[in-house]
């Protein structure tokens, strides 16, 4: 049994965190950081948790915490972790990072997209993109994991193995997503009442979301060059959820006649296979296969399918996940089994509640 | 490993069946009964299920499944299972009803409310309401047992222990409650679409419910005599839960110093924790506490708070629970565990969903 | 061609005052006042006025605008208008307040109850409580008018005939409200939150809520005496709209054979037509009949049903309105077109917009 | 005061239509057609109407109603009109259709896409496609107008100026649109009963939907040239709103300089301005802005916002409207405005609803 802590608690990534270790046979959560609610009862911040979790919020002292805990979860702002992580605490114990500080190599495009200057890039190399399907390997052996965000997670994992494979053109690709709005957070925020988001669609951060760079660098590493693309979100009037719809221009492949012909609806489900087949937690819908992100919810399963448009040579792929699981917390888990070497699926068998 | 067959496996609460079950380590289902969809594959009708259920749907003989199954459930429309129980099914099986066939002791109120003949009143005196935190020692000697209704669990369980200690004038007893849109089934019937829920809150069935005589006989068991009350649902904008608002007079009850009043809040409160005190699934909010149906959704949770109004001198009592879940298929497992002498909580160890 | 001027012009009551008013024949505005939004545009506070309100938000200066404007409508917190309102103010120009400053009669009540003190209890006695089915004459000279609470409305409207008539028993009555969410205001709280809403019901300000002593007051007047009733509010996942489902005793009152007995249907349904038979804005849905909020979802309609329980001996009486317009703006258009001897449906020809 | 025909007033475009004729000066409707409801009172189908609507409903005798009516509606399943329309009726009477049986010039189109048989193509080439704010006077002299799909209307009007002005370039065209559950109709489909669809997103018809060659066909005239797009269309849990994000590619325009570049924010925004700069119904927010569906929620209005990624070249184009307003009802009557010299906002002037 390890002892996690985590810092940013009481946010909906945290909360996240806080139902999945609950149920996880390897891990018990020792601290609830929460600087909002320092010695507030935990499960008065959370009704949900009520004689579930008896602890109250503690404070953010990382240091402390890292003498005290096998593995950090960092659910918190942009540039906490980054101005507070020392060599000593990744000495102690592992860190898991919710938030973006470690996610993007270059601290010039990090600081660029994110507008705030990066304190400390030192530990930018060392830092493992904790993608687990992709980055299998290398998260088993990291310190320090950069989660995923929720959007890029959903965007990449859709659209890698065609890149990889080269079967789209990665300069065509647009990813049109869709989230819930739980991927706001917690804030109180006028934006995100209740009467703004209900019965309402819009887009945001058009051109400028900070999720763009993640998902062109993870995409590069897998066309063997840089790529730059469109990425759009939507605010959509309900809880969880991310769907992204990804459009790109297939590109003509060697077919078995010895000809040139764009991919075959066979030949990209092969691809596909080829790199998910044997994922758990990634479920191919395959061809004309349309994901609802209800079916994932509350699961840490992404559900992928794609439709081939011959009339204008495009395919058009879906992806969907749970943002505050696959997209946050449950990915952290996947990654703290990697690390800890427990059973991949552990304390990750949730079934999708559905309705 | 016992063997579990459901009839009625792709309702809503079929489904949920589906997923609480999946996660039981002591149960497995072998039968996936559906009119519907007879020789579909499950997972195609309930896409969260897929590459979790491989099976495809079978009829419904309850005859055969009763050789092959350890147990029964029943999620099937009124009159379905009085329709065809026999003893034989039941020497070789035991049955949980979640329709509403064996909740009623007296078949006469059974035909005045439902409409329909009973065709097999013989097993109603054997038959046990798993009602669990009342009836538990019932429960785990039962061969049959009635599932109680979704209304009625929470109705039912948030006054009992108040008219069972005369606290409350029964006969004063009125419950508005509201319930998410589940639990009027997975039918494609006009007034359950989207857009006309969405939006939208109505009272429905207004003195006519079918589950107000069940809360009257259960009730009436408490106070000792037949009771009459007010029930009104509610159709509300959301998937799952039910919220019970029950008022009802104070009794005048005997004071430490010797005198007659109404009872204090602690007096109250005390009443709740003497009968559910060490009830896992049931949580007292205390005085004051207003339980919201999101706190306990996906859970197999009641949560029950209360407020007196000295003005008036009635109680406001306030339930919680997820319709489908303590309302239905949650509470089917939890009388399966106990007819079987597993843990209560197996299966059920679902913390509540949120957001 | 009135002027009209606007305090609180940006919360949702505010802001349906605007979108009314923009098609009213007989005013126009000449002052969107908004402490929080001052020198804004007023489109870009609410962006559905793009186009159709070109002004700026201004500050609240009663004073200044009192000398401006006709009529000045205060959609402001509690407090506000007692605090700044002068006889100078009301000799030029007429006031309709949507909070609740003058809605008690008795200061010590809604000190009691608002927990602020009254700054200016000198002109309680000459404002109208501005119920314009009940009060249709006062309104008409009046030159201060208390705009009745959202809750209030409904709850009011639906039960005053048969208190009036003596149909039932005041102090039996029990008023289970449902509202949605715009009720709460736009103010940036963690409550109001989309994730913290959708999905999810409770009650709130169980025995304490504000609107309590309103509606004994106005039922008092009914009845003859001092009521004292039960309200219990809730919060639903909607955006508009209120559902009051009210429980009473029934009276016996003299039947046509000479003997007292329990009004019938037809008995109730005459008492209804008795007052509400020519009201315009008030549709008797008759015995049975449920309303539905979302028929009346933004028009000013007060649609009301009932039906009786003989076995209980009561009745449930059921209205709807929608908050904003018969619960706040509509009201207070309605109150002004009753002051200004305009046509009362002036501006109010809001057919029910559905789905 | 003409006389209008709704057949199929019973849909929920239908009923749109009902609620916008009721607030128009210039027409009422003598005919509320609808084939399953007929002899019922319209107002027990649409409680909304109660009070407002005494009629009942009527069967589709198409040409009798031809006799009554000067103009007719209708809101139809496809093939209806085409299988009755004659040129007796196009004498009698003017017809404005709400389905797509005259939307297509080319009848292989329509038989390729809609998979029925085309009853009366000789009227196609007489048809007008209603797009008011594209064909206004071939509007005003139509005896048969086709009114625009929900989704192709916010499509088009979206992206024509751009095309036609040569700004983009129409092959890479991609529209990712979203809309709200009523644009399914009022059909009691599984896949629109609201557990299905709230909490939930997805995409369907995917490449295949059939508002495709419409939007092909309209975007061609304005390119001049055949243009071929990928459209796909999202199910959002809301009522009404349709939003589409669409993308395409820059092309290098001459430069004041002389140079050739892409077009700067400006050059887009004045292409804009001069197609829409005047039209009432269309609201531009100009570089940067992002429409909300909650905006025009209720109202006739388009909103028009867009986004130049000088990264990749693209220009992320949004539009927004009300499904069964502009995109069905209120566009529906703007053609009927312009076909008899009314007002073109008359019945129109409907400020969205918020929130």
């Amino acid at each position: 049994m390890i002892k996690a802590g985590i810092i940013g608690a009481t946010g909906y990534a945290g909360a996240e965190l806080v139902r999945i270790l609950l149920g996880h046979r390897e891990a018990e959560i020792v601290w609830y950081g929460s600087r909002s609610y320092i010695d507030e009862k935990y499960a008065k911040v959370y009704g949900n948790m009520f004689r579930l979790v008896e602890d109250v919020c503690r404070d953010d002292r990382i240091e402390e915490l890292a003498r005290e805990a096998d593995v950090i979860f960092t659910a918190t702002p942009q540039g906490f972790l980054a101005g507070v992580l020392t060599e000593d605490i990744l000495k102690n114990t592992k860190v898991i990072d919710l938030s973006a500080d470690y996610r993007l190599k270059d601290v010039k495009v990090y600081e660029d997209w994110y507008k705030i200057e990066h304190k400390s890039p030192q530990f930018l190399e060392e830092a493992v993109y904790g993608l687990c399907e992709v980055n299998r390997e290398q998260v088993r052996h990291a310190r320090l994991v950069a989660n995923p965000g929720c959007y890029t997670t959903c965007s990449i994992l859709t659209a890698f193995p065609l890149v990889k494979e080269g079967l789209i053109d990665p300069d065509t690709l647009i990813v049109d997503a869709k989230s819930g709005t739980s991927g706001a957070g917690r804030g109180a925020k006028l934006p995100n009442l209740f009467c703004e988001v209900n019965e309402n669609i819009k887009a945001y951060g058009v051109s400028v979301h900070r999720h763009t760079p993640e998902i062109e660098e993870q995409l590069g590493y897998g066309a063997g060059r840089q790529v730059t693309i469109n990425f759009t979100p939507h605010l959509v009037p309900m809880n969880r959820g991310i769907l992204a719809t990804e459009y790109a221009s297939l590109q003509k492949v060697k077919q078995p006649d010895g000809t040139l012909a764009i991919p075959t609806e066979e030949q990209v489900q092969a691809v596909y296979e080829k790199y998910y087949g044997k994922e758990y937690f990634i479920r191919l819908l395959g061809p004309g296969g349309c994901p609802e992100t209800k079916w994932v919810e509350g699961s840490n399963f992404v559900d992928i399918g794609f439709q081939i448009d011959k009339r204008t040579g495009r395919i058009i792929m879906m992806g969907a996940i749970d943002n505050l699981v696959k997209g946050a917390a449950g990915q952290a888990v996947q990654n703290m089994n990697l690390m800890f070497g427990f059973k991949e699926q552990e304390g990750l068998a949730l079934a999708p509640v559905f309705p």
